[in-house]
C-alpha cells in the first residue's frame, strides 16, 4: 500500500555543528537504504523549508511507523500521513 | 488494516420525505451488511450532528473505498480517513 | 519540473444522469492522455473522497494550469498546487 | 459512556535517557493498568507521530480526566476528547 | 453529566413567514419543556449571531443526542459539544 | 454582565516543585475568594487538559481584565472571553 | 461599554434590484440613526469585501445584539463581536 | 502605497453562456485600464483556480475598493488585502 | 489612512523583574506620545489577553511599520495589520 | 518562473548583540546580491511583522530553494511559496 507522508524537520537550535553533521549523514544514509529497498518510491523537497513529501510503499500504517521511526531525526520531525488509494487512471 | 473514518452527512435540503426515507432505508441496509461482514468494526454517533466516527477494517486504502462508496449516501457525505498503526499496549 | 497536485471534485447536485455520464466520460478521456503524454505522472484517490492527488509535470506554472483548465470538470475542482524541488536522495 | 481520546506526547527535549526511561515504563505500566481494567477499550498508534488515538470507557467525564490524568507522561500531552453516543448499526 | 452545548442555526433562506413562524414556536415550545425539565441549565445568546451557547445536563452523550436531535430547529443546526469534568473549586 | 470564559494553563517546565505547589495553593485560594463573591458563577474542567471553561460575571470587559489578571497564574494562562447576551428561553 | 464588531454581508443571489435597492435604502437609514444616536461611535469599511469593522457602544451584549438585529440585512450578515475593556494609554 | 491584493473568483453555476462571456469581457476590458493607468502594477494567475494575485497600487484604501469594486466581476469576487511597507533591500 | 492593529505580546519568561519594569515603563511612554501625537487614535484591551487593538494613523504603511517598531515592547509582539477605507456612514 | 515567497524571520531571543548584527548585515548584503542579479525582483515588507513577500525569478523550484537556502538567516525563516502563472492582462 502507498502513502503520502509530509515531514517538517525541526532541529534544536543548540546542537553542536558536529552533532548535526553527525544527524544529517545518519539521515542520508537510512534514507538511501530506504530508497533502494522501495520502501521510498519517490521524494521532493518543498522549497524554502526544511521539509519533503514523498510517496512511501508499506504493508500497512504499522510497517510505514516502524520505517518513519528509523530515521535518525524523527524525534525532530512533524509527519503527516495520507492513505492513498489506486485511481482508475492508474489502470 | 485498521481505519478511523470520520462521516458528516449533509442531505440536500430539497429531498421529498419519500426519497430521504428510501435513501435512509438503504443506507442502514448497507451498513449492517457492513457490520456483519467485519468491514465496520465499532461504530459511534457524534451527539448533536448527523455524523459518526468508526473503526473500518479494509486491506489497503483501495479496498477502504470501495466500502465507503457503497454506501447509498456517499454522494453526500463528507469523509476524513486516518490510517491505523498497532499501539505497544495491544500486544 | 514537477507539482503536487491535489484535487477535490463537487459536481452540481442537479445534475442530470446523462449530463454527468458525459462529463466522467470526458474527464477520464482526458486524464488517459494527460497520463500518456507524461503530464501527470502519477494520480491516487483520497479514499472516501471525491479526490485525488498527483504528480504532475510542466514546464512552468503558466503550462500546468493550461494542463488542469483543460480538464472537463474544471469548472467543478478545487485544486491547490505545490512546487516541488528535487530531494538529495534523488541523486 | 465512551470517549474518543487522541493524545499527542511532546517530551521535553532536555529529559536525561534514564529519565525518559524511567518515565516511558511507569507509562506502559500504567498503561497496561487501565487496558485490563477496561478503561482503554481499543488504542491505535498514529503513524508517523507520538500520538495515539483510543476508545476510553469512563462513568462521565470527572472519572476520565482522572483516568487520563493519572498517566506518567500526562504533563506532557495535548488530549483532545470526544464524547460518543450509541450508533442505530450498533443495535 | 454536563454538556457545553454551542448551536449556530441556519435556517433555509426560501422558508414562507408562516413556516418559519411555525418552527420557531414549537422550537420555542420544545426549549422552554428542556428548561423546566433541567436539561437546559442556562442558555445565552451569542450577540450578532443567530446562535447560543448553553449548559446541558444528561445522563450520557447518546442521552443529550436525543435532546438535542428533539428540537425542531435541528435539521437546520450546525451543533458542537464539548463534555465537562467537576472542577476543584466547585468542591 | 456575563461571559463565557475559556482558559487554558501553561506553567514553564523548568518550575521547582516549591513553586508549583505555591502558585497552585494561591490559585486556589484566590479562585475560592472569586466563587464567593460571585464572579465566577460556575466553572468545569475541559477533560484531559489543563484547561476551564466558566461562566463569569462582571460589570463590563474593563472589570473582567482586572478579575482575570488577579490570578496568579495570569501569567502562564491563554485566555477567550466570550460576551454573553440574555436567551429569550431565560426569559 | 465599547465592542468591536466585525461584519460580512452576504446578499442572497437571486435578490431583484428593486429589492436589493429597498433593502440598501433601508440599511442605510438605520445606519444614520446608529451613529446618530452614538450606537456606532466609528465605523470603516474593509477594502475590496462587502464587510466592515466598527467601534460599537452598548450597555451589555444583550442590548448590543438588539441594536445589530435591528439592522435591516442582518439576516444576511456573518457578525463577530470582541469586547473591549479600557486601556491604561487612554487613562 | 501598494497593496497585495489576492481574488478569488466564484461565478453563479446557473449564468447562461451569453451572460458569462458578456461579463468577462467587461472584466476583461476593465483590467486593461487598470493595468493602462497604473493601479495594477503585476497580476498572476494562481495554477489551477479561477484566482490572481496582483500589486495594485492607489493613493489610500478608500480609492483601492473604488477600484476593486469597479470590476464588473466584483460581486462574485472574495478579496483579501495586504497592504506593503516599503522593504530596505528597495533603497 | 487608518489602520486596525491587533497586537498580541509575549515577554520572554527569564526577564528579570527590574528589566519587565524598565521595558514596560518604556512602552508606556512611547505609548503615549503616540497617542498625544494622533498617531494612535483609539486603544483598548482585549480583556483577559496581553493584547490590544487600536485604530492608527499614518501616511502609508511604511510610515505604520516605522510606528511600530518603534515600541521599545516591538521585538516581543505579534501584531496583524488590517488597513480601513472610509465607510459611506462617516459622511 | 515567478514565485510569491512569503518570509517570516524569527530570531533566536538569545542572540548576542554582535552575532546580530553580523547576521543581518550577511542577509543584507546576500538580499542586495539577489536584488542585482534578478532572482529577486521586487520586495515589500509586512508592516508591523519582521516578515516580507516578495516576487522571485528562478528556473524553477529546485534552483529557488539553492536561493532562498543561500540567505544567512534561512536557519530562522518559515517560508512559504505560491507558483505563479502568467496572467492574461500581461499579454
Amino acid at each position: 500500500m502507498e502513502f503520502l507522508v509530509h515531514i517538517e524537520i525541526a532541529l534544536p537550535p543548540d546542537l553542536s555543528d558536529a552533532e548535526r553533521a553527525l544527524l544529517e549523514q545518519g539521515e542520508r544514509e537510512r534514507g538511501l537504504e530506504l530508497r533502494a529497498s522501495g520502501a521510498i518510491t519517490r521524494i521532493w523537497r518543498i522549497p524554502g523549508r526544511r521539509a519533503n513529501v514523498g510517496i512511501w510503499s508499506a504493508e500497512d500504517a504499522t510497517a510505514l511507523h516502524e520505517l518513519l521511526s528509523s530515521l535518525p531525526l524523527f524525534p525532530w520531525m512533524d509527519i503527516t500521513v495520507t492513505p492513498l488509494a489506486r485511481h482508475p487512471l492508474e489502470g
